[in-house]
This record gives C-alpha cells, sequence and structure tokens, in this order.
C-alpha cells in the first residue's frame, strides 16, 4: 500500500467542495483509518476560485489529470451526462479508477463503466449516486445479497419527500411547498428532474442492477412524479391512517425480469418508510431469510454526499482498487415495462361527487370533504386501466396502495 | 480463488440451524454471487439429530474440525463464553477464519481474537453479533469511518424493545408485556441479561470498539435495563410526545475516552429511533459531514441472525481472509465510568404527589395522574445523584432524556 493516495476532483461545485473539505478536515480520521495520505492533486472546473486557499489545485483542462500519472483516482461530481460520460471512460482507460454521484452517467452507463474498470483492473464506484450520503451499495453487495432479495423499495429523493412532508405536516397544498423547498435550496429553480420522478428513477434503476444484476432501461422504468398529488388525497390518506410517499421500487421476478417503477403510494403510516421525513431518503430490502432492513440518511447535501464519495476511497486503497466481487450490472435489452402492467395493487381513486355511479362500481366507496374516494381490491395495473376507460371514468386522481 | 469454501458450524440451535438452512437453501444466491461453493463439512453439537438430512455431518468432538485442514472457516454460532472461547482461539491459530455471533465472546475477548487473526493471516468476523441481521458493521468500518463520529446509539435489544412498545401500544405493565413477549418467544425463561440492559451493553461495548477503536470493560458500562419503568411513566412520556427506549449510546470524546451508557430513555416521537417498534432493533450513527445514518431491521431471529454470520462469508471468500483494513479494538484499563458521570442529560423524575416540595426544587413541575412529574434542565449525571442526595428525594422514577 502507497503512502499516499493522490486524487482528482472533477467538478467544485456543491459536492465537489464538499469532498474536498472533508479531505482536508478530516485528515486524520482518513490517515489514520485508510492508512494513508489522501491528496488533492487537481481539481477540475471551467470557473476559477482565486478566494479558495485550494485555487493552485484548479486546472480548465481534463488533459492536465489524464496525463498525470500519480493521479490514481479520478472523483467525478460534475453532474450531467456530459463531458462526465468522457472523461470517465479516459480515465477508466488509463488505469485510473473512477468515484462518482452522478447517477445520470450511472444509470445510463454504468454496466459500460463496470467492465471497463475490470478490463483495467480498477473500480468504477457510486454509493453517492443512490442514497447520497446513506450507506446502501455497500451493505447491499456485502451484506444482503446472501439472501433471496424479494423487493427493494426506497425513499430516494430529498425534493419530494421534503414537499410531501410539508404538505402532511402542515396542510399546504403542493405549490406552497415546492416553493418553500425552493427557498431552503432543497429543489432546483427547475424542479422537473425531482418531482416528476425521474432523479428517483435514476437511483432505482441503479438499485435494480445491484439487486437483480439486470440492469434496466431508465426510459422503460414505468415513472410517475408528485405533481398530482392534492390536499384531498393528503386529507383522505390520513383518514385512513397512511402517508403517501413517492416509492421506486423494484421487485423481484420469480424467473426472469424484476418489476421496476416509481409513483406516489399509500404506505401503513406505522411502516418505517412512512416515517421517513423532510429530506430524508431510505432504502429498505425485503429478502429471505434476512426480513426486512433499511438504511436511512441525507439523500442530499455537500456533506452526506462528501461521505460516501470519500468512503468509496476506501476499498480503492485497500484491495488496490480491483472489485472482487463486482454486480453484475448486465443491461438487457427487454423491456421491464410489461412486468408493471401486472403489478397487482390495490387502488385509491377520488371522484367528483356526481360521480358517485362509477366510484361504487369500482370498490368500496368514503366520503372525502365533498369528494368521493374509491377503495379498490388488488388488481393488475393493465386491468385498472382497463376498467377505467371501459366505465368512461375521469378520475380526480389514482394513486396505489404499496 | 478456491471452488469450494468449507466451513464448520458450532452449534446446531437455532442460529445454527438457520445457517445451515440458508446455506443449502440459498445455494444458488450464494454460488453465483461469491463464485464458489459453501460446503458444510461438520456440525458440532452435544446431541444427534436423528432426523435431519445434515445428521451424517454432526459430530460430538472438536477435534474432527480442527484437525481437518480442509476446513477454512468456523462458524462459532454456541452462545455463552466457554468452550466457546476455547474453541475460537484454537481455530484462529489453526489458520482457520472464524465467523460468530456470540456477542459475549466477542465483547469480551475480541481484541484477543482480531490480533490473533491477524497474526495467522485469517479473519475474525462479528456482524452477527451486534445488530442481528442489520447490516451494521459492515457499513460502519466501509462507509462511515471517513467521518468523525460524534455518537452511535442504538436500541440493540429485541426483548426490551417489544415489551416497551407493548407498554405504550396497549397500555398494559411491564409485568404482562413481559409474559406476552415470553409465550412469543421473545423473552427467555430467564430473561435478565435482557431486561437488565447486559445485552444492550455487550453490544454498545462492541459498537464502541468499532467506532472509536476503544473497547472498554463491559463492568465499566453504565447499564441500567427497564425494570423500573411503570405504566405513569408511559403516561408522561406520551404526554410529552415522546417515547421510552431502552438505547446503548458511544458518545465520542473530545480527546480520549469515550461515554458509554445503556439505559431508557426519552426520545422524540418523530425521532427516527423512536419509531422503531417490536422486536426490531436499530444502530443511529451522527457523525460529521454526513449526518444522521440509521441502519434498522430485525435484531434476532434465525434467519437474520444467519443472514449476518454467511454475510461475513463474503469478504473471507473474496479477501481470501485478511482484513485489510482491522478495526482497532484496543481493550483499555481506564474506565469509560467517569465519562458517564459527566454526562449532561434533562431528566424526567417522578414524585409521589406528598413531594411536591422537593419536585418543584429540582425543575418543572407537571401533573400525572395523581402523581407529580418534574423535568429538569439539562445537569450531569454525578451533579443530579447529588441535588437528590442533599434534598433527600426518593423519586418513584428518574429517566434521563437522550
Amino acid at each position: 500500500m502507497k503512502d499516499k493516495h493522490r486524487v482528482a476532483i472533477l467538478g467544485f461545485g456543491v459536492v465537489g467542495g464538499g469532498v474536498a473539505d472533508l479531505i482536508i478536515n478530516n485528515r486524520a480520521e482518513l490517515c489514520s483509518y485508510l492508512g494513508c495520505e489522501v491528496e488533492i492533486a487537481h481539481i477540475l472546473d471551467l470557473r476559477d476560485f482565486p478566494e479558495s486557499p485550494l485555487s493552485h489545485l484548479v486546472t480548465h483542462d481534463f488533459g492536465d489529470i489524464l496525463s498525470d500519472e500519480s493521479v490514481d483516482t479520478v472523483i467525478e461530481v460534475m453532474g450531467g451526462e456530459h463531458p462526465a460520460y468522457e472523461y470517465s471512460s479516459a480515465a477508466l482507460a488509463a488505469g485510473k479508477s473512477v468515484i462518482t454521484s452522478n447517477k445520470e452517467v450511472v444509470a445510463l452507463h454504468g454496466d459500460e463503466f463496470i467492465r471497463l474498470a475490470a478490463q483495467a483492473g480498477v473500480s468504477y464506484r457510486f454509493e453517492a449516486a443512490v442514497g447520497g450520503g446513506i450507506p446502501v451499495i455497500a451493505p447491499l453487495l456485502s451484506s444482503v445479497r446472501q439472501n433471496k432479495i424479494r423487493e427493494v423499495r426506497g425513499i430516494l429523493n430529498g425534493t419530494t419527500n421534503y414537499i410531501l412532508t410539508r404538505m402532511f405536516n402542515d396542510g399546504v397544498d403542493l405549490s406552497t411547498a415546492l416553493k418553500d423547498a425552493q427557498a431552503r435550496g432543497y429543489a432546483e429553480a427547475n424542479p422537473a428532474a425531482d418531482i416528476e420522478g425521474i432523479d428517483a428513477a435514476r437511483k432505482i434503476t441503479i438499485l435494480t442492477a445491484l439487486a437483480t444484476d439486470v440492469l434496466p432501461s431508465v426510459d422503460e422504468v414505468y415513472t410517475e412524479g408528485i405533481t398530482g398529488i392534492r390536499e384531498a388525497d393528503v386529507r383522505l390518506a390520513r383518514k385512513i391512517g397512511h402517508e403517501i410517499k413517492l416509492v421506486g421500487r423494484c421487485i423481484a421476478g420469480e424467473a426472469g425480469l424484476p418489476t421496476v417503477c416509481v409513483a406516489p403510494f399509500l404506505i401503513p403510516g406505522d411502516s418505517p418508510l412512512a416515517t421517513v421525513s423532510g429530506v430524508y431518503n431510505a432504502v429498505e430490502v425485503i429478502a429471505e431469510p434476512l426480513g426486512n432492513v433499511m438504511f436511512y440518511g441525507q439523500g442530499a447535501g455537500a456533506g452526506a454526499t462528501a461521505s460516501a464519495v470519500v468512503g468509496d476511497l476506501i476499498p480503492i486503497i485497500s484491495t488496490g482498487g480491483v472489485n472482487p466481487i463486482a454486480a453484475g450490472f448486465n443491461r438487457v435489452s427487454e423491456s421491464v415495462r410489461p412486468n408493471f402492467d401486472r403489478l397487482k395493487s390495490r387502488f385509491y381513486l377520488a371522484f367528483d361527487g356526481a360521480d358517485e355511479k362509477i366510484a361504487s362500481a369500482l370498490g368500496e366507496v368514503i366520503e372525502n370533504g365533498g369528494e368521493i374516494a374509491v377503495l379498490t381490491e388488488k388488481i393488475a395495473e393493465a386491468d385498472m386501466q382497463q376498467r377505467l376507460s371501459t366505465l368512461g371514468a375521469k378520475p380526480l386522481s389514482v394513486i396505489r396502495f404499496i
């Protein structure tokens, strides 16, 4: 084991800054624990940072990093597909390990990079791409895979969980909660990737590959965000002792492909996932014979993400870079979408008071502040769509029970 | 990597049986994931198991296992300090890795065995000794230690958590809840180790070593169980929106020794630990810059424990037995007890109605169904004891806020 492990950080934004801070502030912990110094060799960014004590490390030219043989690991925390894809590819081919928080790149190209890393005898690691600071990937691969995994489900997006928590705890509408989230920096100015479920879809895609060795196409994952959640839905959920959470789910198939989806789900109020509030995330695994385990923590934020990124250095330094057990991450061409169409769930549907006849035809009817709420028996997704179509039904809301 | 990894199981009780079941039932998962077959070579037990399909593997003589060079790993799931200590010691000296669920042996001898394993070039692993099936040790060592750990706290005993949950949810007294736990197999006929907090104390001792590299003496850990919890205490906790949980805590010292204790604590009802119910356990880590993470799952039971035991095979098989980064586990001679005496907490004290004068001298007074509940400001443990002594106070209950 070398005395020094030299890293290059690509991107000096919130996460990159957090990574640099951690490496510097926790130098003693890292050194004693890893048995070697972690040194920042270069920081890549388009901007200059004249006020930063690290400004002398900043370069605008990726070539400086690629050609520096003393750089052991590249930390890619740039965000976005390009040029993160190109830089990661070049770094791995040049025999440098890559650690990333970039869920888009991992979901779209993780299979390619895992293979490339294996060929080059280095690692491609991405704990920070899934649960932010929560250790998820490491425990999944080292402590859970000996079981038969039945399902992996998670609250994977802090922005939407914060919004839903506000709606539940404070009785505000989605628009108000979103503005509040933006004011606090929990949501982007353009929040679409979060509130439309795309961020969660990328993360459940990665989790699916880790749990089942099948890497589906993100585009084939049924993805529904929270934009349709109304105060009346929150009211109904509370009435029946449930919470509404945006949940990504990977349900193992008996043989063949898993069922993968992201959608709002009604969850019993006393179940572990239901208690996850605000910007916190959690991943729950249901496996045999282990039972239920859950990993909970902050899904985003400089400190939490930096922790996960630097944590990925530990196995790289200790095993010299090679993943002895690599996740399968086998991209499949078949779509996982037909499995979702077969998924059986109970549904909550909301109807205008005038639609009582249609509502009663669908299931148990509950009055809900002027609306009619219907709770159905378990029915497959495709069959539910069919029934609604046949009845000419126009529900105000459709939310599945988990 | 060899084709076969041969294991010997010491103890064919609930856990040993669960381990054997997992190895056999999940053969496909293990084989594809580990890249090799796991084979049970011997099972040690005093009893015969004529009905078992594995009866031909049962031996009463540890010598059969020790002298069998083809045995790679010994799985010690016997319980009790002896002869588990002797068998573990001999196995490690003979160059066999040891995996255990035995919290008593780990708390008392973990330091010795980690060093012995390192000398012999093998592993001593004990995930199952801490959180049952919850991955705790692996994530702590691989995903958390890069942070400054401020505190590790956990609900570490399912028996007591089940009892407290029953008292809270159903308003029964401790004696009733205990009988129910025993009827369900969640508590032993002699439940002392659980309800007096000794089991939790062993586990927090192990966690302390993993989080801080200091292995204290279990005897020096302030240990208070749940035997003093009364219905009136539950009533007061609910009144102020809190739960009472038996929590093991390791609070990092600024420099030097940590503060380690086990006691009932009042926890805000919306905090993650407060939502852990029934036989479930959870370990929460507060660290910088990571923030709060929590690991949750079943702390006991054949399936959960077997999962953790077999999970420990993964790094043994993949890295050929050596722990590249070993926990410090340094036994210290100094007592951790003085740090507890300095721990500042807010206290809830219950007094008989007649003791109002004494009660008001201690803090804010709340009427509680005929009793007087006092909520104090933060005060150090030793100072609280002193004040109670000076006032001649005889509280009906003393419970700290976390």
